[in-house]
């Protein structure tokens, strides 16, 4: 297959169009939504959307019990899926969660979020990765700027970008505690990185991500472009969805406010992985969901 | 002299209670203050003031063109005086720039400034440490949780709290370009820190403090007693005025846009430095002004 988002190919990094729909359902169809054309003009433009209180307080404080009854359950797990902080032993993130957990599975295949994701992709769709983050107060580490698709493009093989992030807030989030940072519009540019993907990188990517990292020069140039740089805040039982291919990082947390969130990747059935772009072999299944597709999708 | 604010002896922290007025001069006296009855209410009450739109344009413009200037002056220059990041040789701050630059000494000196600091501090004042602070985009450190006065107190032989920051804001603040964050009210009390000081503590301390680092149980109750944290932001020519002792620290700046200020502290002329209350040497001029008060006061 062409490889029409090449990146870690040049030793100069350079900024391509995107080829693919923001939204991938016609916009003469915005009325079949379940958004607003207000809600739709935004994450066309900006490339994400907050939703406040999308979720009802009992919910929230469901989902709340629900990931610190599973961090507890893993404390003593020796799992690849189970990411602990570099310099604590900390969980940081708990992976595959709509698979290996009944609870967080009904939670995925929400009827509300399926409606919405469907829209976006156009598609029926499918849940190419999920995972707990814990970022407790004090010790939440930074995450640099990276585009998602970026990593799932040239690790995974994801052909085109007609996928989303759904992130649930979980915690209170303020413009201090190591929130989600969006550049917006920069899901229109593809930033195509300088340097190789080496075997196995994910191990250490997921603590700190040392390839598919952007140039300052581009990170500059898509934040002129953008106007600024946005900073969803909320109460816990918001959600944020953006597209794959919107630039993000996150701060650390110095504050005593926790930051955790459930964190969900939808993709278009049409758009399943094919070989790594890198040429490297796959990245694991927790990661990046192959072969539990089927099963997945006949859960909706 | 008595050490009423005793930290570094203990192997527990603890929060005493604030023995100094936040305001020295009698509120009764407001009606002659080049503040508002709101400010100071809002300064006494939380430890921090911030004024927008305090230097006009031009002002503002010819401070972001003195400290390009002085930086480029002291590129290649070996000096204590001289901040370099750890990771990179380039120039994080300039200290002493109030005695060592004319220009400086006279924004120092500025009537404006005068009126305020003196009426806060309730007498005659003199500055104990000035900087410029350069925190580029992508590459500024955080900086974490303390108050001033601890270092100052302990380090510096500063007996009482009747001393001011003022931080002169010479990029635009947003929230996300690593911003000063203050635990407001935080002002009233003193955390003292466990651990002792070692000799020369300054050479490390200025990069990333490691003694008089405030615990994490002591900021989460002065966080929950102010009920919160505050991030003031703000265009390029305001100002931020805090109290010695009001607990702040600034995140990572990920972002293009840098965060450069000037950044002076007055101290009361009846507060001069005794001894060290760690009973180690002083540290140097440049960083806590002894032998220079009465010129710098006679230059009012």
């Amino acid at each position: 297959m062409k490889d029409l988002y090449p990146s870690r190919k040049n030793d100069q990094p350079e900024i391509l169009d995107r080829k693919d729909p923001v939204i991938h359902t016609e916009r003469s169809q915005d009325d079949q939504a379940p958004l607003s054309k207000e809600q739709l003009d935004s994450y066309e433009k900006n490339g994400f959307l907050q939703i406040e209180n999308f979720f009802s307080k009992e919910e929230v404080v469901n989902m709340q019990k629900a990931i610190f009854e599973l961090q507890d359950a893993n404390r003593d797990v020796t799992s690849d899926k189970v990411i602990r902080e570099p310099e604590s032993e900390d969980i940081r993130s708990i992976f595959h969660v709509h698979n290996d957990d009944n609870y967080f599975k009904e939670v995925a295949y929400d009827q509300r979020i399926m409606d919405i994701v469907n829209h976006l992709l156009g598609s029926d769709v499918y849940i190419h990765q999920s995972r707990i983050n814990y970022k407790p107060g004090f010790k939440g580490k930074e995450f640099d700027w990276h585009s998602d698709f970026e990593t799932w493009h040239t690790e995974d093989g994801m052909p085109r970008m007609r996928a989303v992030s759904l992130s649930i807030a979980l915690s209170d989030n303020y413009t201090f505690n190591g929130p989600l940072m969006l550049i917006p519009g920069s899901q229109n540019y593809y930033v195509s990185c300088v340097g190789a993907t080496p075997e196995d990188n994910y191990k250490e990517s997921l603590k700190k991500q040392k390839f598919g990292v952007p140039d300052e020069d581009s990170l500059r140039w898509l934040t002129e472009q953008g106007g600024g740089i946005s900073v969803p805040t909320g109460k816990a039982g918001s959600i944020t969805l953006f597209e794959s291919n919107t630039m993000h990082g996150s701060t650390s947390n110095m504050t005593p406010y926790p930051r955790n969130n459930l964190f969900m990747v939808y993709n278009s059935v049409e758009n399943a992985l094919v070989e790594p772009f890198s040429g490297s072999k796959p990245r694991p299944e927790y990661i990046a969901v192959r072969e539990g597709i089927r099963t997945l999708t006949s859960a909706k």
